[in-house]
């Protein structure tokens, strides 16, 4: 796999000198597009063995560039907030917004290849981690991120060659450690663990590129050229997006029934039996969260449903019963400028709690699939891949420890009818109903199918949907917090 | 202090339902109004003892109002990322936006009385964190916040029944541990240093509301109705700050002297002993960026100066000798939407770097005294006050570890000129040029006062201004690399 970077290649200082002018004034150039035009991202990661170049790279492009406008990350230890949220969690925050470039020397690479390399996991779960990375890349990629993913490389024998050569000036023997002697007996099991990274990593749309990273100066010049190429490809032909995809959204509708339809919403609680379960299980669920075991954990919990369906006073029922410190809702309206800069899951990414707290989105990522579907606020091709997406984010949260709810509560048409009214008599809820709101009732028939897909597509064993018949709000509260409560019992 | 806090206020029961509802209705429209009118952000300081009910009128705020735009905030052990900036920045980073609310159960009073109690501090280092959140409060308050602080009092009688009740029930004797009792034998410690802070910081616009803490009805009908009174007067009747203040901004110019034209700006480096200078400040630069002792350390770098003074090129300076990943460049431009729903210096704070990093601003929170001044983008009052708030900001970068620099890049008007000229000539530097630069070229005269008022208000002894004969832009960055090495120097 490496053989195109063993050839000892070279570039003269001549011919360097001579290059690097021009290359850095079109990079400078390219840079001024990408900002003004705030057209996409730019990700650079620079991966590969100690001793490769990485930094001297990244310090080189920063060199040539604006260094303002580039943000370069390493891979220090991750801080007890990045401890206590996905593994991803870092590096989604660093992401660059629109417009920028962000040089990551490391990146999401590192934990994989060097857990491998270490022994300390095998193929199976090597594999599964560099599944996750592929479809992390390709929403970055379908988000309309650029990314250039350069392997530094050095064959075993320039690696030898480099440590020695260092270690025989007594101005650079201290660069060399023991361990990067120790590092250096790994070689081949290093080698062989990158070949296998790369080899599942490498897509048509984020190839690895790989750098023979003996002499500097080819090793530079070749990424300058190559960035240089893509930011002005991307700049001058931006890639289209197919707006509409060759597959099915959904089942055609033969007999009427869905998973809506059935459930059953004359199902009611009384109020004497509503007041004593909800004393039972908000006592309960407050418990719950005083727990010893529950700081190993937090709770994500996202509510959706039509309008009126009475997330607000479900929501309230929750928040009553545990202490404000320990929760946080984040009510999802319209993104923010910064938010806008990003890939779409970031807000919510940026909102995700640490252990020992409950989260609770009021309305969520799954907008995509439900208003920005129905309204066409996002193409065909978005949406379809947003459950996929969506699938990966939960996954990662629940793989660190993250217990998530999500609700789905139902009313009929006539009983929004019936809310909408009484709201709009009511001086108490008078800002509660908006123009909005009717016109979403108009498209009723357009969410029931976008509900459904939802539902078959992100109801999964990790993150189960609850669907919850609330036509009757007692009945619908008492569900919900009996769900929760089981939810957190279960993972104590 | 205490005395009204120890009357024995109680609210009867049938009172207090019949008072609420009409307070939840006219709380939630106010609510509703502040998000809507984003008027202001709502800032509610809940402190007092232990057990005076703070956590419970703070979940009954949240109850009574719309749970999804009030974030409650505990104060936890501080994180590592908090550990590593200024203590205030975890405050800061949880400010409210422009039409939310923020409850804080602890706050910024909870570490210097603790501190003050435990005797870990004496009066003189207390009254100095006291005086700094009256600054801090100031500065809130001038950017227009709403800042309610509550005391919940208790006197030590009615603490010792309520601590002997809650052993006396098998149901609550768990709630009292040692620690309540041990706390309990320090209340008149506690209550001397309580009534200190509140005399230091209860101010016309922020004062301290003594709350009495034994009867919990009343306890949460009064901050009930006090926030709504509070939240109705100022939507109702916005406050107007004056916009010209009765003070001198500089004195009369009798003789044409001035800091900046006292400058001699013929000093010249020639081109081979700018290459011997600059190798010799980068490599040290380098060394020591990378010497142990900097890793307690951060550095901020302000660079401010007139368009083409060569900020940058003295920027990419300092970038080419030290290692990408620990360096940010924060250019500064118009804010950001989530950036001008807080306070002005916000999007500074939260661009502080952590431990072991250098942080450039390239521009700075002096736009406030300089562009802004100028232009007229905020009223006099508003950079008149400034001054102040930079110095205290300053003052807590300083008092973390912090190494600041401030360089200002000076040039003569026809330098100006001739560089502009050249800019625009030159492929390489197109987009250096812009028409806004020329327009403010316009006014040169009056950034000059604003430049020496600035240099004379906040150049102090732990963060001073260095005045940068740019004339000669070799001279001007080996004077800013040297300047930057002696600083390091002296704090490592």
């Amino acid at each position: 796999m490496f053989e195109s970077a063993e050839l000892g290649h070279r570039v003269q200082k001549s011919v360097y000198d001579q290059e690097v002018p021009a290359l850095r004034e079109a990079l400078l150039n390219a840079q001024f597009d990408l900002g003004t035009s705030k057209k996409c991202p730019v990700i650079i990661l620079i991966a590969g063995l100690d001793g490769a170049g990485k930094s001297g790279t990244a310090n080189t492009l920063n060199e040539w560039m604006d260094p303002r406008f580039i943000q370069t990350h390493g891979t220090d230890a991750p801080s007890d907030e990045e401890l206590e949220r996905p593994h991803m969690w870092r590096f989604w925050r660093q992401l660059p917004p629109k417009g920028r470039i962000c040089i990551f020397d490391g990146s999401w690479y590192a934990w994989p290849i060097f857990e491998r390399a270490g022994g300390r996991i095998k193929n199976p779960k090597f594999d599964q981690a560099l599944e996750e990375v592929r479809r992390f890349e390709q929403m970055l990629i379908d988000e309309g991120a650029m990314i250039l993913k350069f392997w530094m490389h050095l064959s075993k024998d320039a690696q030898r060659k480099r440590l020695k050569k260092l270690e025989g000036d007594p101005l650079t023997r201290w660069r060399v450690t023991e361990r990067d002697w120790k590092h250096f007996e790994l070689y081949d099991t290093f080698q062989e663990v990158s070949e296998r990274a790369l080899r599942h990593t490498s897509t048509a749309a984020a190839p690895w590129i790989q750098v023979e990273a003996v002499d500097a100066r080819y090793q530079k010049l070749i990424v300058g050229k190559t960035l240089l190429e893509q930011l002005r490809l991307r700049l001058d032909r931006p890639p289209s997006r197919p707006e509409i995809i060759q597959a099915p959204a959904a089942l055609p509708d033969l007999d009427g029934k869905n998973i809506l339809r059935s459930l059953d919403l004359t199902q009611k609680l009384d109020k004497a039996d509503y007041d004593r379960e909800l004393e039972k299980y908000q006592g309960r669920l407050n418990l719950l969260t005083r727990h010893k075991a529950f700081r190993d954990h937090n709770v994500i919990m996202v509510f959706e449903g039509v309008d009126a369906a009475g997330k607000g006073g479900a929501v309230r029922r929750i928040t009553q019963s545990v202490d404000a410190r320990i929760c946080h809702i984040t009510p999802i309206a319209a993104p923010t400028e910064e938010e806008r800069a990003q890939p779409y899951l970031w807000r919510f990414w940026r909102n995700l709690p640490r252990k020992g707290r409950l989260a609770i989105f009021d309305r969520s990522w799954y907008g995509r699939v439900l208003v920005e579907r129905v309204e066409g606020y996002c193409a065909e091709a978005d949406w379809m891949s947003a459950y996929g997406e969506i699938n990966d984010f939960e996954e990662q949260i629940h793989d660190s420890g993250g217990i998530i709810l999500k609700f789905w509560l139902s009313i009929s048409r006539e009983e929004q009818l019936r809310r909408f009214e009484e709201r709009q008599n009511s001086s108490f809820k008078r800002f509660k109903i908006t123009e909005d709101d009717w016109r979403n009732r108009e498209k009723w028939d357009s969410y029931e199918p976008a509900v459904c897909a939802m539902l078959d597509r992100t109801s999964t064993e990790i993150a189960p949907w609850t669907l919850v018949e609330s036509e009757d709000k007692y009945f619908g509260r008492i569900k919900i917090l009996r769900t929760l409560c089981g939810r957190i019992e279960e993972n104590l």
